[in-house]
């Protein structure tokens, strides 16, 4: 039985208390937050919970094994270091943490005390996700050209991150889980429109050497949320439409041709389209069970700190892009005038 | 009666002559095609056409008061000047020419010679986005902060341009009509998969001193045909998706509001939704009659040569930062290496 | 406080106890079923519930105020009556009984005792209904011509219901809430592919004096779930896509006229479209806070013995009218061979 | 060449026209029309047609072999017959004539004189109706057990038919060409809101001895254009959803099973969804190559008397249940007051 101590149980802690503690081998012992209202609503939901105001004291506790941490960006790296130099197993909410050089940190002290480092990229468990990966690794679209990503919904501002930390990490864990490859060059433009430092819209554009581009829309300022991810590949074509309950993925029979150009205002599609049922399930779930195995078996993972590193890694290029490219946009601007 | 002579009648020359030919006050009395076939193309749809191989020679006809140029855009600047030069009225196929220089000594001829020179941008004349000027006319979005296009489809690789300069002159035409300013800042980047010097996919982010972040995404690898432009303000947002006949355009009653955690995975919209009916009828029309109108009256038009001046010069921007943006990638990817 | 027990704790009873529960000033303090299993689940749920083997023993119980009948419909009026003669209020899921003379009894008990007798026609408090009640109300549609639903999905067959009974019961609570009309006339009919005697496909329409034509299209064969309910107004027609998460509800600015033949096949639609925001929220709340208030206060109540007793005549006549023409039709098959 | 003259050249007329000319093999040489507006549209469109005022005068012409009908249903049968009785083969608009009787004269006439009789039911070249047929063809389905119709738009209010006799032909020559089976029986019920004597909603069943239902829902009150057929079968389902340019045709890899309850409400769909390319191409080009075929080759045809036959006979037995239901419904109300 693996017992795991929660800090923070604000937005996404009841979710991960849900999770990790329906696992038939895994309770959850004790919830660490500085709010008395937090810890009063994690007693109501599981009345025998050790519950800390102090993250420290709750990690150093005899009878926490693993620490879950759901706490604001800025905290992970401090809190996660602490456990695992106790040598808890930990798992790091979304993004593992500020820099890369944290993450090698991390990723060091996980190594030495011989104890799991994982980051809860519940993406990578997205039946979706899965099924893409399936069907790259049985090379169904042939030679990916492009990955292409709308990320866009209205308002859930984020009181510690911009829209690119909040958003991104979720595409970036996809594209690392998805295709093994660091990208070689990382693009990156925005605008903040609510609060001056923080971007709220983000557009991204990663270069691979195997000749994929992938761009990433990202907004907080769009009145529809649309979480619509395209793949194209030499062979077949991939749109996942995350909010389309019917049909999530739609595969296209449909290559890249010249066509005559008479032909040209009539087609809206070449090939056939094939909408494989994708299993419903909550992602979470496979999350946790994947928590599980790596800190009773091998510690590697999907999940594990080096794959958290990699996403850190694209967010540090993206966040330098994209700061440089306001900074010139403003300063043409001040030209202008 | 104005009567017009054809430069070309490959894909677009028909569309030209059907609707030139419809109006009125409007007779097409003279087509000019290297190709034979074309030509007797041209002679099954009316009899009495004058036919010419050549489009000097067609130019200079007497009974040719306008030239309409639906040639290939590298030509687009040769045939045009010689038609001005002729004091011949010029409606050019979009985009205008190659160059901002090129856009310049035609305007100078134009109006040395006080004839018309127009482009034929037909976005301009699309019922959509009149209804969309008229909206920001109204102030009915209250601030804009973003313009988002989504401009996809498969195939369809054009022999003489690459995706920019294919599909961007629309959005740039409408961005131009719609807000009635320039650019300050333009970012590209993209990618070629097919054709090693010509971009099938690419982005591209414009920059203006009102605060607006314009982004257009384009492609010609897209399974699917996507013709999606959103448009934020403070007040309202807008989408306007034209693959859907019964609702073209959607008004989001919603702003951007921060809300409390709790909320934020239950909301797909705030506000109401209101989709007025968009009138069908050819944009063609309404262009071929604002033609006529610049032809016989006042010579300043939406689609006059300074309008197309202005999109040529985006174009230019955007492909100036396309080129450096891709040569950068193939540096980093060699580094890699 | 209001002491609620649950008969029958299988699919719905569940739902009920969680909704009741909630409630501030009601307590579920007892749940009867015949099986140990389920009442094993209901303890898990909540460890002082007193758990009964017989509903009648819990009925009986002097801790129970309010009964909550979730068993299957041929049970309904006998629990309901017990739990009615001794003076406890009472919900029935839905339809309250098998007919109509059944009803009448029921609702003749609950008067004599002065208890609430309620029917659980959730739709009643659904925020879609509520708006379209809303709509009606302020004669926004004028003369209402037509109510035309399509309830269909794949399977959930009934062990004890046909379609009819099962699906029906939705839209005629529906009906009887929005228009307040008992209908004049109502015929049916359907086919039995799956059980020989029970009906997987039915139709069934309602003539009503207002001129109001109803029609119902309840299918458990279908590939796909739709919840699609037209009304069509003299003034504005109403189209209500439950499956539609973003818009449930669209208005159509659209009345009946008569046009020239020459435009019949360019129109999708005539008017705007108006597209309410509809809040999100769980309806069995609403109908949970309505059977307090008709406990606590007057009986009479959108969902009472009375409301219950007009839906279950509907489903009287239109199996009537289902056996009838199942009946000829087989005989014409006969007649055939 | 076959020399084709066009009775009538209101709506559908210049369709006919246009279709029948651009064969290869067919020349229109002659139109009739009362109407003098008509008769110098149609010279507008070819200036050596030979135009008549009388119908009668034009069939006799020497120069005309074959006879297109497109006139109010009411004058089908004296026109068809008379071309027929002159040798003439004969085209006539849906439905071929007001009567099972008049129908089996017409198809004597022509078999007494070796002419083709044929019928414009252009569904039955429908590309998706063709994929149907295909499916049907290789038992993809299985077992068909339901087909349901939903074919309702906004007025469009015939001068000389009601909502029945206008758009249930489309159906019920879809169902003949697709399932070669005569229905055993046939109910239906509607209203009339508009002119009291001709129905504007009306719905239909048909049952088959094959244990297929047939249901048809047929309105000129809806304020959105549906035409979304069904069709349910032991082992797939189709929807076919006219108006969906990008999935025309959904083949559902679902059957029926009975589930546990437990997962009722989670399931949208069961199996994956497949939807092939539908070819574009307008239906009309079949239909005139298929007229072309009959009347140079074998008579008999997939659209001939016969085939026009059954569909009347379907919309008699249609239109005598739906009148024998209304006036039921009138007696029901006249009851009440």
């Amino acid at each position: 039985m693996i017992r795991f101590g929660i800090c923070g149980f604000g937005y996404w802690g009841p979710n991960l208390f849900r999770n990790l503690n329906t696992h038939a081998e895994i309770e959850v012992t004790a919830v660490a937050d500085r709010s008395e209202a937090r810890r009063h609503q994690a007693r109501s939901v599981k009345q025998d919970l050790k519950l800390c105001e102090d993250a420290i004291e709750m990690i150093e506790r005899a009878d926490v094994d693993a620490v879950a941490v759901a706490t604001p960006v800025a905290t992970h790296f401090d809190i996660a270091a602490h456990a695992l130099r106790h040598g808890k197993h930990v798992l790091v909410e979304k993004p593992l943490c500020e820099s890369g050089k944290q993450a090698e940190e991390l990723i060091a002290l996980a190594d030495s005390k011989n104890v799991a480092l994982l980051v809860d990229h519940v993406y990578v468990f997205h039946p979706a996700v899965r099924l893409l990966k399936k069907l790259l690794a049985a090379n169904e679209l042939g030679t990916v050209s492009y990955f292409d990503s709308l990320r866009v919904n209205l308002g859930l501002f984020q009181p510690d991150v911009n829209v690119l930390w909040d958003l991104a990490p979720h595409d970036f864990s996809i594209l690392d889980f998805l295709f093994d490859e660091d990208p070689t060059y990382i693009e990156a433009t925005g605008y903040s429109h609510v609060h001056p430092e923080r971007p709220d819209i983000a557009f991204v554009t990663a270069h691979y050497k195997s000749r994929m581009i992938a761009h990433v829309n990202l907004s907080w300022m769009s009145p529809v949320k649309v979480r619509r991810t395209a793949i194209g590949g030499s062979k077949k074509m991939v749109v996942w439409d995350d909010m389309n309950n019917e049909e999530k993925i739609k595969i296209y029979n449909s290559g890249i041709e010249l066509r005559p150009e008479e032909q040209r205002h009539i087609h809206y599609r070449i090939g056939d389209i094939y909408s494989p049922r994708v299993q419903q399930g909550e992602a979470l779930g496979g999350l946790v069970q994947e928590t599980y195995r790596a800190i009773t078996g091998d510690r590697r993972s999907v999940i594990d700190g080096r794959h958290g590193l990699r996403v850190v890694r694209m967010l540090e290029s993206a966040q330098i892009a994209l700061a440089a490219s306001m900074a010139t946009a403003r300063k043409a601007m001040g030209q202008v005038t």
